[in-house]
């Protein structure tokens, strides 16, 4: 029985943001992601960036690839 | 409040072409990519390739990372 | 008329695995992808992992990227 | 009117450290840059290292790529 | 029967260059590499340059790699 | 005598945008920064980049590498 | 309780070759390294060369990283 | 006299975690490795990843890089 | 005597295919060079992918770089 | 007290060129940067190229990322 | 008149080796291969990797891409 | 006779150093390496970077992957 070979996970790749740094922008992309797929299991940080104004960083922003089960799998 | 936190792209990649040249195929792959998805917002050249034939560039075309809008983010 | 323009592909990207080898996983990948997606043309291969168990490969698991047609492109 | 066209940036490169952690690092090096160079627009962080010392993190450093407008630009 | 199997490209890197830009860079390159190679099939870009002089590109330089057919395969 | 070993290049990185394309960006941000720096003598495109407004490329945005003689060198 | 920050895995580089395939030079480098270090937990394929031999492939190799549970942890 | 040239460091490369987030991942590899290994000098983040459950990330996942120094060196 | 010296390798690149798999894919390039190149040493294997159809891997495509002694070398 | 916070390196790009040697290129970049730019600290070689005439290497260049204390930091 | 737009390079990858150091193997490897091309015109060292026996450097090993002018361009 | 299947490397990286120039920095690891691990095969030359002080070269730095022999392998 190969019932673990219907085992496929997608990946997508979202941009999260966030006034307080990093790991914040994670996690508001991981949460905002969630609403409309289910069964999210891993990320991966691709890149980390950010808006500076006057001398600042007034936005973190975060790059992620995300993986979830594909839906009957 | 955070309602920029709120703020989250989803990225795609898409591939297109043209017979014209670079800029067109990428203007084809935006245009079509449009017809699905509202809120297109930037895209990122990832590579150029092209089919020849009998020592000329029949087609080129062009894939790219494509960022949008979360719709109701 | 440029009616080859119209030709767009997108691209996904999906993680497979098997217990028997690196093209078993991407036969399972392929053919999981394609219950919900029509029109898959072409695959790359992103890279391959496995799980270890007791000095022996469980599974192996690779991720690829999937072009495919856009319908009605 | 190409008035936009007139639109440059400069990117530079720096490395900023902290005892306290990645974020406060990216904040000090663009902190001390703005010193220096106005109208800062954005950073991505490059890479993320660090000091050791008897096993704790004694300095996070990172190093950024940093744009800004061209003055007169 | 794996006649197809016989199907094998070899790839060429080939430099190429232009006063008027990118694309026509490149349909001088493959252009004189048909010269001496029949059955070339695809292009990849694998990086595009310039000559500066006087503030203003003089020359845009590219480099592909063009794959084609293996005589007799 | 190594007079030739005095010859020495600085490269900055800069970004150029164009509502045209991508020679376009080129030649604006080659040009702009040649009004502060002379004896630019190549440059290399790192990547192209574009923004996009109700399904149309709104600007094309390239970074290059461009590499200069220091003076006195 | 954060006994899960525990949870450390190091990871080792190893060359594995066999006559017969990539998937069996996999098998033999996993349980070559298998006599020495025990937890081993999964590996990740990093590439894939041969020998070769009046036309044939004579052996294929791979190099692999393994990744293995900390004793203790 | 040589004796700088004595100086010789080995790198390992280590995988830790944690649930608060990247920088106690990184803590927590060190602390880890600092328990067999003396003499840790620096670290270089190469990924981060993390584990998701309902739309949460329950834990952060790093690695790194680890320079130290050889013993007797 | 520097005979060794002499020694030098050249590297081509082709691309394979097969019905069947990524290591006949392998061989069936490896056998086709080797009707026009002798004393074919190592390969390296760049990139798999695949034509898809109906649901399935139609052919499997390697690229490799093969490194070849330079005749009376 | 965060005195160290204040320690902030900037990183330049330069291409340096010698008759000798790579090791002679090097010092060529570092000693003609040095020049103008006071508290060079460390540097990391980038890119290793030549030009060929007849047969020899005529030009050893290189490019090296260096990296200097910000004055006052 | 784009007489210019003639100019097309090709470029070739070799291995060479040398038991003095890199840049002995780098002149080994273009004198041989001036042997059978003319017009070589730069390289670029893409890898340095070496032999090792009884704790020592036995051979240096350079790979190298290096352009030439094709003939009658 | 699957022998050679039993042929198995491990991989090791390792920094080091000297005041001479970049072979000398290479000998200096191997050497100092090949006191507690006999049967080092190969190394690559991962980067090379340095220390500046007074405008002059201070230290040269080399990291290697050097391979080597499992013992009874």
């Amino acid at each position: 029985m190969h019932e673990h070979n219907e085992h496929v996970y997608k990946i997508i790749e979202v941009v999260g943001s966030s006034r307080e740094g990093i790991e914040d922008a994670v996690r508001n992309a991981v949460s905002r992601t969630s609403e409309s797929i289910r069964e999210l299991r891993w990320f991966k940080l691709e890149d980390v960036r950010g808006q500076l104004k006057e001398g600042k960083v007034e936005y973190w922003q975060v790059s992620l690839r995300i993986g979830f089960n594909v839906e009957g799998g």
